[in-house]
C-alpha cells in the first residue's frame, strides 16, 4: 500500500483517463476543467451538500447517483454554478451532453461538478471549448491525474492526492484507489465536503458503493471544517470501474475495499483543514466518552467552529476556557463535572476542576507544532470522535476580505 | 423620554445606589468591582447562558431569582469565576456574605456576576477589599453608576447605558429605568448576553417582572452575536425597586413598564456588537417570511455567525453568494426559489434568481456606512426577526490570538 502526493508514484485506476485543462473560467489564468473518463460502464456512488442553497451540479448528480452505468466527471473550477436559478440547471445539464455527445455515450452517464464564485451564470463557450480540449488531453498516466487535481482546486495552495493499491482475494489481483480534493475555506461539511473523487479499479456494486461511501464519508469529509460555513456545492464522488467479466467485490474483499476507501477519505478529509486558509496549525479534536458518535460530533464541531479557539492557538495561548466552554454550548446535555480537557498531552481539566499546569511550557508545544491535539473525554458512554480544523489568522481574514472566492 | 450616553443626564432610579472601584483583579489596573445596592427590598428577575459550563455566580442567582426581596448585585470584571468547580461556587458565595454582612441583609439577597478569564480561582482578597470600598463609595448620583458601567467591562473600548424616563398612570409619577450592559467577544448568546443591569423605580411583581424580562431579552440580547461563542457567564438582571406603599404596577402601566424594557434591552443589546472587537461594521439582518420568529432567528444567526459574511463586510465586497449560501445551511428546509436578498437597500437575488446589479456601487455603499444591512425574505409566512452582529477583521484575530481574556 502507498500513500503519498507524489505524481510520480500515483498509479492511475485500470480503464480510467484523466487530464485538466486551462479554460479561462478562473481570471487568474490557470487549470480550472478537469475530466475523469471511464473505458466503460461504472460502478458510481456520490454524498452530497445538505445546503438548501444546492449548487446545480449538485442537483444533476443527486438524480443520477448511484449508478451501474457512469461513463465520466466533468469538473470546473472558477465558478460554482451555484445560486444561478433555471439557467444554472440547464448549464449543468449542457455540460454533460457536450461530455456526452464526445464520450458517444448519454448524459445521463455525466456527473458534473463546480467549484467558486456563487450566483454567476457558467460562461459556457468557454466550458465547451475547454471540455473538448480536456477530453482530448485525458490521459492513462499520472500527468493527466496530476492535471486534473490542479485543475479543480480554486484557493488551495496544493493538489490533494491519496493512492492506495491492494491485493483482493488469493490469488494475488491488485486493486487501485486513487483520490483527490480540494478545499481551504466555506468548509463546514454536514454531508460531504467540497470536492472529492475517487477512482477505483474493482468491481463493486452501486449499492455497496454507495453504502461503503457514504460511510467513509462520515468519518472523514463530514469530521473536517476550516469556518464552518457549508458550501452549496459539496460532492464526493466515487467511481469503480472494474472488469465486468469478474465477480463483484464480497465478502473480506468488499471489508477490505471499504477500508481502502475509509482510510483514503481520511488521508484526504485532513488535507483541507491542513491547507486551511491562512492557517498555521492542524487542529485534531478527539472527543471521548459520549454517548453516541453524533454527540461527540457535536461537541467536536462546536470546538472547532468557535474563532476564540482557533485564534487562541494561533496565538499559542493555553486559554483552555474557550475549550471547555465550546464544548459546553454544543447542545450536549453533559454535567460540568463529566468533563475533562488535555491540550498537547496536557492535562489542563479534570472532572470539572483546573488543574495546575506550566502555561509556558504548553505554550511552546503549540508554538512549536504546527499538529495540535486537543482531546476531550466525557464520561457519558462510548461515542468517539475524530474532527480535524485549522486556526484562524489574519491572512484568512485578509483572503476573504479582500478577494471574491 | 430620554436615551442616550452621557452620564450627565443619566437619572438613577429612586432607592439605588451604585458604586465602581480598582480591586486589583484586572491586570490592567482598571475599574474592576461594581456593586448596585437597593435601599429596601425589590423584585427581581433573572436571564442567564444555557451553556453547560455555566460559571459560578450563574448558579448562586439561577437558585435566587425571580425573587420578591433582593438588596444588591456585585459584579466583577477580570475574572469570571467560571470552569472552577466546587471553589468557585464557594467563592460566589463568599462574595454574596461579604456584601450581605455590610448591608446588614441575608446573603441569599445578593445577586453576584463575573466576567474575565476563565478557569482561574476569584482572588478573595481583592474582592473583599474591593466589595467594602465599592459599597463605601456607592452613590446615588450619575457618577457611581457611570463608575459601575466602566468597572464591569472586559475589551470594551467605551461602557453602554441606556435611559429612559417616562409618566405611570394619569397623576403625573415618574419612572425611571436605567440599564447597562458589556460585552465584546465571546458573544453568542441564546437565552442571555454576556452581563446586563437594568434598575428601575417602578413597582413591579416578581412573576411580572421575570415575563416581562425574558421577553424583551429574546428580542435583543438573544439577536445579537459576536462571532456565536456562547459564554460562560451570561447574565442580565433587572431590580424594580417601587415604593411598597404605591400597588404594583398593572393593566397598560405594566404594558408600558414591558415596552420600556424592551427598548432598553434593545438599546443596550445593539451595542455590544456596534463595540465588537476589532469591527468596523455593525450589521443589521432583517429576516422576514419564515413560518415562525424562531426560524427567522435560526437562519439570521447563521449568516450574522458565518465567517465568510462577516469579512465579505468588511472588505466592502458584495459577495452576496456567502450570505444566501448560510441560510441555506441554517437548517431551515426552505425551497431556493422563496428566497430574495437586498443589501443595503439593493435587491441582488429574487425568488431564487440572481439580479444585474452595480457591484462597484454596492461596494461603495459598504465602505462609506459603518451601518450595514442584510434583508433576507423568504414566502414561507409571517415570522420575522431584527438580528445584530460585526465584521471579522484581522484586529479581532490578533486581539483574541495575543492576549488571554
Amino acid at each position: 500500500m502507498t500513500s503519498d502526493a507524489h505524481a510520480s508514484e500515483w498509479i492511475l485506476p485500470a480503464g480510467f483517463r484523466a487530464g485538466g485543462v486551462r479554460a479561462g473560467i478562473k481570471p487568474s489564468g490557470g487549470l480550472d476543467l478537469a475530466v475523469l473518463i471511464a473505458d466503460r460502464d461504472c460502478s458510481a456512488a456520490g454524498t452530497f451538500t445538505t445546503n438548501r442553497i444546492a449548487a446545480a451540479p449538485v442537483h444533476w448528480d443527486k438524480a443520477l447517483v448511484p449508478s451501474g452505468s457512469i461513463r465520466a466527471v466533468v469538473i470546473n473550477a472558477g465558478n460554482a454554478n451555484a445560486a444561478t436559478g433555471r439557467r444554472g440547471l440547464d448549464n449543468a445539464r449542457r455540460t454533460a451532453e457536450i461530455a456526452a455527445a464526445r464520450l458517444g455515450c448519454l448524459a445521463e452517464q455525466v456527473l458534473v461538478a463546480s467549484t467558486g464564485v456563487i450566483g454567476h451564470p457558467l460562461p459556457m463557450d468557454k466550458v465547451e471549448a475547454g471540455l473538448e480540449a480536456a477530453i482530448a488531453a485525458a490521459s492513462d498516466n499520472s500527468i493527466g491525474f496530476r492535471d486534473a487535481s490542479l485543475a479543480i482546486l480554486t484557493t488551495d495552495t496544493r493538489p490533494k492526492v491519496v493512492s492506495k493499491r491492494w491485493t483482493i482475494g488469493d490469488d494475488g489481483r491488485v486493486a487501485t484507489l486513487l483520490g483527490m480534493t480540494k478545499g481551504a475555506a466555506m468548509i463546514g461539511p454536514k454531508m460531504a465536503t467540497m470536492l472529492g473523487f475517487l477512482l477505483t479499479d474493482a468491481r463493486v456494486e452501486p449499492a455497496d458503493l454507495q453504502r461503503i461511501l457514504a460511510g467513509a464519508v462520515e468519518d472523514s469529509f463530514n469530521c473536517v471544517s476550516v469556518e464552518g460555513h457549508m458550501s452549496t456545492n459539496d460532492t464526493v464522488l466515487l467511481l469503480a470501474g472494474g472488469d465486468p467479466t469478474q465477480p463483484p467485490l464480497a465478502g473480506p474483499d468488499l471489508v477490505e475495499f471499504a477500508v481502502m476507501v475509509r482510510e483514503t477519505c481520511v488521508e484526504l478529509a485532513r488535507m483541507i483543514p491542513e491547507d486551511g486558509e491562512g492557517a498555521t496549525h492542524l487542529i485534531t479534536i478527539d472527543v471521548e466518552g459520549a454517548s453516541s458518535r453524533e454527540e461527540a460530533r457535536t461537541i467536536a464541531r462546536a470546538v472547532a467552529d468557535s474563532p476564540l479557539v482557533k485564534t487562541a492557538i494561533h496565538g499559542a495561548d493555553p486559554n483552555w476556557g474557550r475549550i471547555v466552554s465550546a464544548a459546553g454550548y454544543s447542545g450536549v446535555p453533559f454535567e460540568e463535572n463529566e468533563l475533562s480537557l488535555i491540550l498537547n498531552g496536557t492535562p489542563l481539566y479534570r472532572d470539572g476542576v483546573p488543574l495546575g499546569f506550566d502555561a509556558a511550557e504548553v505554550s511552546s508545544t503549540l508554538r512549536a507544532n504546527r499538529d495540535t491535539h486537543i482531546r476531550l473525554v466525557l464520561q457519558r458512554g462510548e461515542g468517539t470522535i475524530r474532527f480535524w480544523t485549522c486556526d484562524l489568522t489574519a491572512d484568512y481574514v485578509r483572503l476573504n476580505a479582500d478577494y471574491t472566492t
